[in-house]
């Protein structure tokens, strides 16, 4: 499974809120979403491009590997994901093996669907407002075609490949 | 929350179970383990002594970090311990980072519970039979004492202090 995203920054959210709902999109779901990444042992997950992430997502805890990005335009790269029990206890086992918690990106999501594509409307604390595009699926020709149809229908402008971890460490 | 343990190699577990039950012991549940050992990208965990396995036993999986042994006469060590929802993403995700799958375990475990002692009674596929006692609570003392009585009283003898993993690797 490939996840496509593109992202750009949004000065009024509220604004493409409405006007997704007015071509017919569905509102999904609201997340409050506290990420933690953690570093490796050994290696520069940055020079590397990789991510190892804990996230508090609602009620739910999950660990998610981010491969290198893969692409030039988008930000497609391999995502490995799964639920965990308890996020403590997985921070502990990691840190354990030599991980070690250094960034913290909080937000809150607001996601709404219109044609098979996800709409994140994202409040990111310290670095302001954005929405993520994102097409999940096979067919990476049809994803990016969608993708780039519905940015110019609704005048999004810009392409942030960076990541809200990269923003931030960036921010300093 | 400290895991006492003591493993003796046993000829004869159903002898054994029969004596258990004639003293009154609980037969708690009847388990399939299977365990992955993993390798760390730059530690030796066999220098180090620690350990990080992932585990299906049933239909549940689990991760779990082992800490150097403490103690000479027991196998006490740290253990943290947490259900995972996938055991085959969990696995993929840590080969992604580094660690990589190194021995596998699998065994048929009997536990039975006698004043507070679990009794695990194992037939470990390539090893042989083996009975472990394990005392889990914050008091050490009361711990020893409670499994020195019983393994005097039940006539076993001796005291593996290798984990299976390693009576595994020893044998090649």
């Amino acid at each position: 499974m490939i996840e496509l995203e593109v992202k750009v920054p949004c000065r009024d959210l509220a604004g493409l809120e409405r006007r997704l709902l007015s071509l017919g999109a569905r509102h999904l779901e609201d997340l409050e979403q506290v990420d933690m990444y953690l570093s490796h042992p050994v290696r520069d997950f940055g020079a590397t491009d990789e991510a190892l992430r804990l996230r508090r997502e609602n009620q739910r805890s999950r660990i998610t590997y981010k491969g290198p990005k893969l692409d030039q335009d988008t930000k497609m790269r391999e995502e490995i994901e799964l639920e965990v029990e308890d996020l403590e206890r997985m921070s502990m086992l990691l840190e354990r093996v030599g991980f070690r918690p250094f960034m913290k990106v909080v937000k809150r999501r607001r996601v709404l669907e219109l044609e098979g594509v996800h709409f994140c409307l994202d409040r990111v604390e310290g670095l302001g407002d954005f929405v993520e595009m994102e097409y999940q699926g096979q067919d990476l020709g049809e994803g990016k075609r969608r993708i780039n149809e519905l940015r110019t229908r609704l005048e999004l402008k810009g392409n942030e490949r960076r990541s809200y971890l990269e923003l931030l460490l960036e921010k300093g």
